[in-house]
């Protein structure tokens, strides 16, 4: 997938991370590793670290850095707000491994004249929601900052006999997104002020606001879909539909995806603004934080799929397939979604 | 041990991090959670949180963050430093569990403007140390921040049957500290340019910047104390040996020590400035960043903690004792060590 970049690079010694690009970074340092060797099972570039250093099915290690302006705009993002979303967004990335997250470690950068109050209804929120999934605060550091840094790792247990990788993904396979797509895009833009809210209802604004505040991540229903063994390659999505199915392609080698737009599932709440114009269908595609799972199967599993959408009380949909090496990733109306330059996921320097 | 506080606290509302500190804010939160309990075994408090969640001794896990201007001052640090102390930190704490360092998660908070040459240098040196202890980098998070943030979580595993914790020193133990005291806190005056160097020779001034620049964790020896089945009580001294010394204390019961000041161990570079009379003997033990290791042990174990020095290399040095709680903390020259306002710790929003 294409990524944006600036024309051209100074020289060497003065290229800067603005250059290079969050992702770029990233991948040059996954590229400069070695193998994951011993008691580590798989490293930098999933969701999750996977180890086992003892006898059983091993853990799995979520880390998160949020920073202030960057991540998250205090204008409209309150204290208890923050504090629910920087952990939902790690439990998230458990359970796109199938992972029971179990403890989580919180490290805060805060500002000398943060208030107090603030800083416990922060962690209230984030305590409050650690303890609906039994999680445990183990431990962390707080230290001062000019800017507000919020740093979250989370340790869970690996679902046996291993967790759902990005790369297992087959030509054939059918894909599948839970929930709803593009409605925290759509809540980010409102809160924003940049997307008028009068297309739609005061209730539908109001939710979809709170779908970006307060994503729910869908930890059960990773946990099912991890036990049924029928699932190929699993993420959750952060980066937007388009980015992270781009991750799952990669990661199964290099495969090819087609996506049918009529089955996409998008809430009542979004369906507003689509009808209005104002947002096309490929914005709800790229926006990001749906925090949804997406993931693949072999058709033989869909019996099997639709039992654990329903045991889990999340709506599942088959949005498309994998197809072969080389095929055009694209909408049953033409769209080539790896050719949306600039779209292809979140590039926190450049956007 | 006293803190430094601003004389009155505002109204509630109002209150700040800086009013309440770094300490007052950790201490509420800790007094806050509830007690560890299923396969957390040991939560907010000690050097690393102990979470045993399969068969086997467990897993111990650090978490410390660095921020440019308040950990680390790049005027005189370089990238290849700050790569090397960023892991460091972490693995003393390891180290003062009595645990063997696995895996490493490092989360970057990077400026825009922050040069690739830099970083390259940074995480070159964090990966060097890394290896030279078996450690693999396993995950982490890359994001834009307005200035440097560096979290870096470590795991490690637990020496059976238990890991060393800060709360078992009894009353009669010894009090033992490795290495030498105050160097790191010498190089940082010498660093910072607030100490003259003439006092000293030039080796010895290179010597004890690299105390504070490039602090050796005790890993080595942290796994033979513990494995020696001797040790009462361990932490490694960052808050300065008075500080963390109080934190034995306290989490052992609230009992007292003496230390014999003709029993600190200096280093030959650090006497050089002692003799000079510009530093004092109480500034070396409250400076902090020692990263030494700082533990108890009842003195039917003298043989045997003589034996683990010579088998790690590292000297050990008995200063005092641990006596009776409500025993007044005391240097043999009558010094209260308890009484020294405003040198209990280092506290980065005061500091």
């Amino acid at each position: 997938m294409s990524k944006r970049k600036p024309p051209k690079e100074p020289p060497a010694a003065s290229v800067t991370v603005a250059d290079r690009g969050e992702f770029g970074f990233i991948e040059a340092l996954r590229l400069s590793l070695p193998p994951a060797y011993g008691a580590l099972k798989l490293g930098v570039g999933d969701d999750a670290a996977w180890w086992r250093p003892e006898a059983g099915n091993g853990i799995l290690t979520t880390a998160d850095m949020l920073v202030d302006g960057v991540h998250f705009d205090l204008s409209y993002t309150s204290a208890a707000d923050l504090g629910y979303k920087a952990l939902a967004v790690n439990l998230s990335d458990l359970a796109a491994m199938g992972a029971k997250p179990d403890c989580v470690y919180l490290s805060l950068g805060l500002p000398a004249d943060l208030k107090i109050k603030w800083l416990d209804e922060f962690i209230k929120a984030f305590l409050d929601l650690a303890a609906e999934y039994d999680v445990q605060l183990a431990g962390g550091d707080t230290v001062a900052a000019r800017e507000l840094v919020i740093s979250v790792s989370v340790n869970g247990l690996a679902p046996g006999p291993a967790p759902l990788l990005r790369s297992g993904a087959g030509v054939g396979d059918d894909l599948y997104i839970s929930g709803t797509i593009g409605d925290s895009f759509l809540g980010f833009k409102l809160l924003q002020g940049s997307l008028p809210p009068e297309a739609a209802d005061s209730d539908a604004v109001a939710w979809l606001k709170a779908r970006h505040l307060r994503p729910r991540a869908r930890v059960a229903l990773g946990e099912r879909l991890a036990a049924s063994g029928r699932v190929s390659a699993m993420l959750d999505v952060s980066d937007g539909v388009v980015a992270d199915l781009g991750h799952i392609l990669r990661a199964s080698g290099g495969l090819g995806a087609r996506i049918e737009s009529r089955r996409l599932p998008f809430s009542p709440a979004a369906r507003q603004f689509l009808d209005t114009g104002r947002i096309a269908l490929v914005d709800l595609l790229t926006g990001g934080e749906d925090y949804e799972l997406l993931f693949s199967a072999a058709p033989a599993g869909r019996r099997k799929i639709s039992e654990v959408a329903a045991l889990a009380g999340v709506s599942l949909t088959r949005i498309g397939r994998i197809t072969e090496p080389g095929t055009v990733l694209m909408l049953d109306n033409e769209t080539r979604l790896d050719k949306l330059s600039g779209r292809g996921g979140y590039d926190h320097f450049h956007n």
